[in-house]
């Protein structure tokens, strides 16, 4: 399919994963490579914001995205064709990634020197929270159509992330979404958790999403 | 919460839930109960489409529904304030439901005589699919919102649902969702998948959905 590297996942065979994600963040750290973990609910528009973010940072950052899926090459496909090196993992249905995973997918990756590697993890609101990928940024995306009581709904994931991307507000008209009540119930489970409003088709919002993602990668890579 | 009775369920301690899964599926039949596995992603609608089957089943069958979340009792409010017979299921964490925790959560439902129960399933495309729940029908709902990508994405959820109903399709104008790459798509897994087409919002297409349901559900019941 059209070059797309697909590196199919074996499963972990290490018992400890928690102690494997910090030995792959400290280890991601010392050579100045900050991991990404991004999670959503199926169709919130994880490529399509990755997408918008790559013509906002406008080569202000060397990056990386690795594409997982339960089959499909679709998205790395679509990443790859805006220039981003991009590698495409498989899970073979597995629902979430761990360290071990992760670290496969990051040996596969064509570029070596990457300051900002992108997971795109399992659209899964469950499982997915429950394992450290080694990540520095656990950033989650919620799209307005999805409705404002998902962090009520999915408490662990929103424990998880320290940065939530509302996505689809040229939508916001169309539903019943309540800013506010949404924002609550997100705080409840992580008071300081940052919050970026921004529609990936229309462009709205993302150039202030990444300024402040290039500022946090230049800051976690200089130790 | 408001005498919503909450089943916090236990983990199946059964090796063989295949096996499990049938038996459950031959006892209902036998006492004319009919189980729906309700599955999508989070977000999707199945709440206000279960809303608006309810306003079209007009008295037609004695139903009930699980309503089964990580945490809590929302969706089941909803349900009870709207007259259906209803018990929350938490997992507790837990991403999927197997044939005895859905027999657990039958056990608690108010009435005994339901001609059908639907078991609204975690919010998951993923690990849901992989568990047969006892159900006679598995029916997915796709959200327009989420992309006509989903059946390629989500291979198993597509090849394991007879049922597929497409929602909020009030806001097609609005999104990219092509119907014919989506079909196309849905019956490479399941050929004899049918397809409804609703807006649980403004209520276009849910009597066609509701007439169906009630008539498969006399037949399955019928023996």
């Amino acid at each position: 399919m059209d070059n797309i590297q697909i590196i199919a996942l074996k499963e972990s065979v290490l018992e400890d994963n928690d102690q494997d994600a910090k030995a792959l963040r400290e280890e991601l750290r010392s050579r100045g490579t900050c991991l990404l973990n991004l999670m959503s609910a199926p169709g919130s528009g994880k490529t399509s914001t990755l997408l918008a973010l790559n013509r906002a940072f406008a080569g202000r950052l060397r990056w990386a995205v690795m594409e997982a899926d339960i089959d499909s090459a679709v998205d790395a496909k679509t990443m790859q064709e805006a220039g981003v090196p991009t590698v495409q993992l498989h899970t073979g249905g597995m629902c979430h990634l761990d360290a071990d995973m992760t670290r496969q997918g990051i040996r596969a990756l064509p570029i070596r020197d990457a300051e900002l590697i992108v997971l795109e993890n399992i659209g899964n609101l469950v499982c997915p929270a429950e394992f450290d990928t080694g990540a520095a940024i656990n950033m989650t995306i919620l799209s307005v159509p999805e409705g404002d009581d998902k962090p009520t709904k999915y408490p662990l994931m929103y424990e998880k992330c320290s940065v939530l991307v509302v996505n689809k507000i040229d939508t916001l008209p169309v539903f019943d979404f309540d800013k506010s009540r949404m924002e609550q119930a997100a705080r409840m489970r992580n008071p300081d958790m940052e919050i970026f409003y921004i529609s990936a088709k229309t462009g709205e919002g993302v150039q202030e999403l990444a300024d402040a993602l290039v500022a946090k990668v230049k800051e976690w890579n200089a130790g």
